[in-house]
């Protein structure tokens, strides 16, 4: 176990009033007064934050009027009944188009993720006109945050980036890591053994997928809850895997 | 919303004590008891079980000495270095391999599931060669333990059966559901409008799924916690959705 766990569970708690982002700002600092005001210690415990408030502070923000759509991004956008501008921006972050089909354009990013639209989002942005692409480095963005967080007092701490994702076969959307810090990333049950002794084969847990889920129910898109403080699951002080290590290998992959 | 959200966030807590499942034991006193002796009032949240204990209950247990493998199963399990029992078995849960590869056996289930071995497992079984079946009927097993704890007093209780699935694209298993009754399993905030006064066009959030993967955290296989009752999160006392319709349709689905 990379983790430990309370007897008691898990609690969930919202980090309240932390308000709109802009670039520039103290994520670490905004998030620590939020945490004091909302009664919470960060000392001990996993942070789940949405990517769209470290975009935000990280400036990953494009004005759509300045951007020029490729001969590529204005037929996709035909096709799909999209804004070509959006396409354009859409492309710039995808490495590889996976599926595209019903208006759905599931892309691969630089980064490896697997989603819709390679994470660029137009929702929640300042303006009507502006897209929000993922940060450049996820693992990097929690990192960084991490250490603010260290600076501030908090000691064994993780810190999960997560963002919605649809799934295949399944309607509905829920979210995962995109970075983290600070937390073993899977937990290994392979080789300890089950109730009746016999070996688990089988079984690494995606924690950081786990608790980005579960911290997903309280960040409701208009209730304004981009970040939450899981407590009753300490990591290890030594922890040391990323979210890219969560990344399963194309060769491995049978769903290219 | 389906559900009532508290202000102070969620907390996912153990039942402890449920012990070893056998055939015909009556789950919904089981968890009852469990619950009362752990401090924990089952009126309103919602409880996730892992679907062994369900399985178990309802005898979905097949003991792999009683198993003739067909061919099909024969020629399978040697390419994959199994048991052809355990393939055989295997093989009627499924309506449709998906994937095979590396030793993995990507099936549809007759339910609609898309998942490794047809959801088939031989850990935690009561005797080396038992396989586990996943419940004839995931949803109609829900409703039957969620009518069973109303009876016992439960008032706005939602119930998931959940089981670790692995995903495309990222290593790691994480909890979806598999049979739900009480709770709306999609949480739509389609139509609703975003802090900027911007309408939503798609955020469906697969709840079940989330509550699931958190509680998840709790499950681990060596702890013997095959329980988890959340609270925080009240189902509407009308609710009437079951994890069917979180299947994707064969038609708009792009990863077949």
């Amino acid at each position: 176990m990379g983790c430990e766990l309370s007897a008691d569970g898990l609690r969930f708690r919202p980090l309240k009033g932390i308000g709109e982002i802009s670039p520039g700002d103290d994520l670490a600092e905004i998030i620590a007064r939020s945490a004091a005001e909302s009664g919470i210690d960060l000392s001990r415990g996993v942070l789940v934050l949405c990517q769209k408030i470290i975009s935000k502070a990280e400036g990953r923000l494009i004005a759509l009027a300045d951007v020029v759509p490729s001969e590529q991004a204005q037929t996709i956008a035909k096709e799909h009944e999209k804004d070509p501008r959006h396409i354009e921006v859409i492309l710039g972050e995808t490495a590889r188009i996976v599926r595209r089909a019903h208006g759905v354009l599931i892309c691969q990013t630089h980064h490896g993720f697997v989603c819709a639209n390679a994470g660029v989002d137009l929702s929640n942005a300042p303006g009507e006109d502006v897209a929000i692409l993922l940060p450049v480095d996820c693992d990097a963005s929690a990192k960084a945050l991490h250490a603010g967080l260290v600076a501030l007092g908090s000691k064994q701490l993780g810190v999960v980036m997560s963002d919605t994702f649809g799934r295949p076969w399944r309607e509905g959307l829920v979210d995962m890591a995109l970075g983290s810090a600070g937390i073993e990333p899977i937990t290994d049950h392979r080789g300890s053994r089950d109730r009746a002794g016999r070996e688990l084969v089988v079984t690494a847990m995606a924690t950081i997928d786990q608790l980005a889920a579960g911290a997903g129910i309280l960040m409701v898109k208009d209730a304004g809850v981009p970040a939450v403080f899981v407590e009753g699951l300490v990591p290890a002080a030594d922890s040391r895997g990323t979210t890219q290590d969560v990344l399963r290998n194309a060769a491995e992959d049978l769903f290219r």
